[in-house]
């Protein structure tokens, strides 16, 4: 699918959230070997292979001890995306033990579940990204809870807000995805375990015990029905990232709308030395919440290929299985990309204050014409209120004179309210409701997250001994 | 969207879901004056209006009780979405207390809450089908549990399954869904009732109270953060949908599938009576079959613009709002009748086991190569007997000779097996794995799956006392 | 019909479309009814049938000679789309020559060529109303050619340009889009009548007469191929009407920006009466653009359905000939839709130059940072030029002084130039370029475009005789 | 770069078509020399640089000048995807000349420039190998223009047609894109020189005329308004790729399903050597078929972020050129993937006549019943003869007895026509229709489709003297 053909050139500025790096050939063939070592563990378990080969086949099973170019060359050969590696995997192994290797499984028994391993990686990786994120985030809502700005909606002045409250709704967003993405597990991170149509026929008796042994040692769920057409747990995580795109996404949006010149409330960093255009010296882009917006409409396009992919045909169809592999490999590490640019942003956004209390008066006191118009029902009625309000707001849009002066002017305001009063209503700073403490709230709720988050161990070990790359050493 | 703007031949011919109808506008303004009642007896409790007012607003909060085509033609006129329901409500109310109808609320408060009460509905109404529909397939599976047939793999023959391994497959998949399903609680089925920003202005200090007592009589959750560009549960409910319709898409590839002449092993039932061609008089078409794929590329696009209505702007962009709305009632209408099509299906198929042996028998032994590779392979390693047999393979399927003739004609074969051991390792019927088990386990799921969803009540009633079409009187 | 489940509160504002008409039942059987009468027709000129039939047949083919209610009984009987209307219209004909309609053909003959009649309507539809857009567009290309704004690029300011430059842009691609619409005829506007499987094999010898007598008087193409699983002529419309509602989608985001209080440089109309919102009596919101905003996405969802009706099996998939035709319609009613809320905003649009100018100076001169650069870069070179003038844009993005303040303080910069000549470098006036030229000519080609978008009749009469709704008498 | 983020086990199997390669960084860079040289030249001719300069910078326009580390190492440090890559040009100019580089061109003039020249070398290759597949298809729907088979529509028999027939419908779709990629041309083949906003403001009065110069030496088209945000071309060239990989797909489809052991009527190459399966020895996938349905998804995938990608902001945000750029070239790439296995396919596939006419068999004659109904027709009307033959037909389906056997015991029938013109009626072989004459005819068509596109030079040389890779050196 689409991952940055080109790279992006802003690399350099972003940390490297090292998806990309769990999706090399290298670490999905070391995940295969592992799957081979944890199903000839099993087997021997389940007595269909000697334990000896088993063992031998174990400490075989790391990438280092095959010729990977003959494995290549075989591919090409064989057409094949599995045999050649077995078939190398079991001459290493030796001709003693490597008979038994990949013994009564089906290609995507192991493709399908190395991939899972990776995912798995990745998954947590993003959980980790996103730890940070609202780590910063809850800081940042924290420290602008009270700050007051414009409320705009359909891009309109609605009623004041602070900065903290629109950090809230982020944080709201990204801790549900956050939790989405921990609740993904029973159907997700599973074994594949079935043989060539899903009935463990190639097993013997054994087929649930020697399941059971390969999901404990890789530390993965048994699935209810191991047929290889069987995909919505894959197919949700891609949803779910591509929800976690749509919030980054308007994230995005939101950041480069406030940088522009003609709100200048809020940048993302320009480190210095950064360049802008190459004919504009003034240039200050966006960069970050640019890439937010592209990445985001990438990762978003991926659910319809996802979706697509559950159309498998009887028992399997290799076209879907490989799409759903393409399209899930890279929406994470679109994910991953994408939170790298968030973590930067969130962690550097600046903000003006001034600008943001000069905006709101950009409707001359419009913006608190709901608080005027509630005092006032209270007087005449809600509707003859809002009737009374729209009609002075409505004059004020089309002529020259300011919204208070109108209102002084209009009989039914000026016997309701003397000039104390209606100033006092149409002061923003009066006006923000519980802005501060949701703000304050979900910078805790942000904080929560991130503890949680941030602590979880990088990978669940794999029993078998392998490392994948990305991992710590412990 | 796409909701079948020709309608659909098929319906005479399907159980009414009864969702559409949840989507009229009567519907759905009586939930939004629901919605408006619940507002109103809030608000008393918190003391922001009279209580006298709050009750009669409740009372008459009956869409009988209003002039609906003075509110269509003040639509026109005023070109907004409420308020003309609102000022005919008010009306209704009377003057005395007419002035309190709406009182701090925003329009999308209203609008939105009232959609998810609809979507409630929609919701329950979805989960009950799928309790049918898992009720047939139960069935299915256990009376089909050991009935052979091959397993195929990218169209091509794998080992032996049942027919009833294949229905344990859907069953897995449309469980998993009801469970998606029911699981959409929290983030989903909530009020949005934080005013212009989302900040309870509006409330003075009794924002939460409000919420608290409008959510408790509608049945809805409050929101972490009531703005209006949270939508991620409406978002997630299409795609889960979505996803429904990836399985639902495939088990009508399957049936479309199976009911060719060249495998004629299942049917969907053909009514007598039903036409299949104006010119063709032989012709039995899979009708529901095709339905179900045409409804399932019609809401599986629906998850592009789902995910792209999360790309709010600031505090929200009333573009967004509405195309979920559109995109969320048609992905429930969709649903509705594509559930409506499998439940004929699942509650009616025909099976062929005659011609599911015939066919079976098309690869001439050759689907039980995995189990004499392994049965050689335990004589010579499993590698090799790969070699030895892929090699009898390949020139049985170049050649013109039977399968067993040539094995027999193999040297190493031939040492290793007679004709009898031959014979039962090639037996379709002796490699079923575990399909038999699987089978009826799923079976049992589905009706345990099915007894939890059909006792869902239709809907949850709501404490103001508005009875929606398609609700049980009682 | 369903495609915006709930309608538009904003229908009121603009003109009807008149598509939505054309594709009621009543309108879609009568052009069935026109095919079924040119079909005779045909089929008598090649001796197929007798003449006296055939007249019967034409002479009969109106819709108000039928029994519709008796068509939709038989319908919910048979489940078949077209039947029960050829046995009622047989019916109608009369028991002595009844029995010939229909002769030799199959549904999709039917249906498919009566949709591409309704289509062809449709698509004049959208012509004219893309020819009365780009006649406001060309006015008002024209009117503000010479009126200077900020450039912006990425949210941030560029260099200058004139409002009519702007739209000139917009025009660029509705031309295009009218062009690629134009275009549309050979493969799109087809007479789909090859029988059962596309061979003719109904009509004994004069297949391709009877195909090129139906096309004839219908105005249609025959087929190089008649094959019911060819549509990509019909997929193309869609994706041309996909690009549209890009086009449409980008001007519907230009007017929402340039609305907000912040630019406050062009308004959609906004009439008096219309209520912005139920709570804030000031809001004057961007209500169609708002519409072309969630119409866009709505439309352009719609080009995945359409590529995936492509994937037809052997001679014909029924799902996907429906997916097509719900798809294509959808398509349709929505563009016109669109193009309705666009006829009226770009009809209305109001300009602010006074904010436009005042805008321009918020990047306190450096939007003529490239003019300097250039000017400087002629002396010093290009690149060393770039580096002094990004060091004192980058001095006054993060200081507080003014660019020209610090430019003087500059020595290259005050060695180059004296006062006058920078300020005449950094006058926005001065710097736009070819905006006016290019404004004017895209203003004549607006013009001219609409001249001929214009005089398309609204209709290909038909030589069968019948009318169908919106379309003028003569 | 990462398409198909793992690549395809098939790649050996299947002609590279060059695609990828023209991708890399290295081309990439040298189209954006040739840009600039070209750029350089036209402006020495327009008197804005001198004319020494520009033949220095033509001179050196060569990315083997260059050094790309350091362009790396400051890309990273500046995050701008141009500006190192100038400067380093620069450097290898001189110091004389060096400064004249890129003079009041923005970034992406150039990027966007260079890109086109890329996609045109891609669009070339792609017409080649369309070529290539319409020459195979070609020979093969002559050569197998009369072998009967059954039609087949919405899985079920429908009349016979011949398998050249089902390749002419192959090649009507194949030879309809390629004349749409042929026609894509004046809005895809463009330079974007219009500078920062588009206007032209930095090249003084000479705007046009460097457009012009620039234009004619890369052999590409001026733009009418050269805005960056005009992006319609590219995103048309998305969807014409899209619209073949339906087709594509559609073909793929076709070719699994008559691989089916089910089927057996047509199988695509499997050479020997290629393994089916890792567990099952005698499995011969359908791995090319595979691939393309795969391919196909993920090409369609592209057309929706190609229409949001003209989501573009006043005017331009970048965004939206990179989500365009990632797209467009994923495109191309797939596309050629794609061709690549169709071109084996289309080449080597095998026909089992002897299967086809088995297969018609399976409806024991009832694929004859339409010809049956019009002769019946014509002596008793066709709507009669519909219902009697419908009759037997339902008769045949629900019981045991044949078609024929039925007839015979049907009054009617048995009294229209004997038991030879009975058999006569019912002989696919005699009702084949035009299946013959159009497969013949669309097989002229694919020749000189092929004659046109394969006689195509493989690229359109650039006047600036670089070679890109994969051009030939003449």
């Amino acid at each position: 699918m689409i991952v940055a053909p080109f790279g992006r050139f802003t690399e350099g500025r972003v940390p490297d959230p090292g998806i990309a790096r769990l999706f090399t050939r290298e670490n999905r063939w070391q995940a295969r070997l592992d799957v081979e070592a944890a199903l000839a563990l099993a087997e021997a378990d389940a007595g269909l292979i000697p334990a000896e080969s088993a063992r031998a086949i174990a400490l075989t099973a790391r990438i280092e001890k095959l010729d990977v170019k003959r494995v290549l060359a075989a591919t090409a050969e064989a057409s094949h995306p599995l045999v050649p590696l077995i078939e190398e995997f079991a001459r290493a192994v030796g001709s003693k033990h490597g008979g038994w290797v990949h013994w009564g499984a089906t290609t995507q028994n192991i493709t399908q579940t190395a991939d899972v391993l990776v995912l798995r990686d990745a998954h947590r990786a993003i959980l980790r990204q996103l730890g940070r994120v609202l780590r910063s985030a809850g800081r940042l809502a924290e420290s602008s809870a009270a700050l007051p700005m414009a409320g705009r909606t359909h891009s309109q002045h609605a009623v004041p807000v602070t900065f903290g409250f629109k950090v809230a709704v982020w944080i709201d967003q990204l801790a549900a995805h956050a939790d989405r993405l921990e609740r993904l597990d029973e159907r997700l991170f599973c074994v594949l375990m079935g043989g060539a149509a899903g009935t463990f026929a190639s097993f013997g008796g054994s087929g649930r015990a020697i399941e059971a042994g390969v999901a404990r040692r890789l530390g993965l769920h048994p699935m209810r029905v191991p047929s290889r057409s069987v995909n919505d747990g894959i197919v949700e995580l891609v949803l779910v990232l591509a929800q976690l795109a749509g919030t980054i996404g308007k994230i995005g949006k939101d950041v480069y709308t406030l940088m522009q010149p003609e709100f200048a409330e809020a940048f993302e960093p320009v480190p210095e030395g950064t360049v802008g255009s190459s004919t504009m010296p003034h240039k200050r882009n966006p960069q970050l919440a640019l890439d937010m917006q592209t990445m985001s409409a990438e990762l978003r396009a991926l659910a319809g290929p996802a979706l697509e992919s559950m159309l498998h045909d009887q028992e399997a169809n290799g076209a879907m299985t490989a799409l759903l592999e393409d399209v899930s490999a890279s929406a994470a590490v679109l994910a991953g990309d994408m939170l790298a640019r968030l973590e930067v942003v969130m962690d550097g956004l600046e903000l003006d204050p001034g600008r943001m209390r000069a905006n709101i008066r950009l409707s001359e006191g419009m913006i608190g014409s709901e608080s005027l118009m509630l005092a006032l029902g209270e007087k005449i009625g809600r509707q003859r209120a809002h009737d009374v309000v729209f009609a002075v707001a409505q004059a004020t849009a089309s002529g020259s004179r300011p919204f208070l002066e109108l209102l002084h002017g209009d009989p039914v305001v000026s016997e309701a309210f003397d000039d104390d009063e209606l100033r006092a209503l149409l002061d923003p700073a009066g006006y923000l409701g519980l802005s501060v403490e949701i703000a304050r709230e979900l910078a805790a709720c942000a904080g929560e997250a991130a503890d949680r988050l941030e602590a979880l161990p990088e990978r669940i070990p794999v029993a078998i001994g392998s490392q994948r790359p990305g991992t710590p050493a412990g």
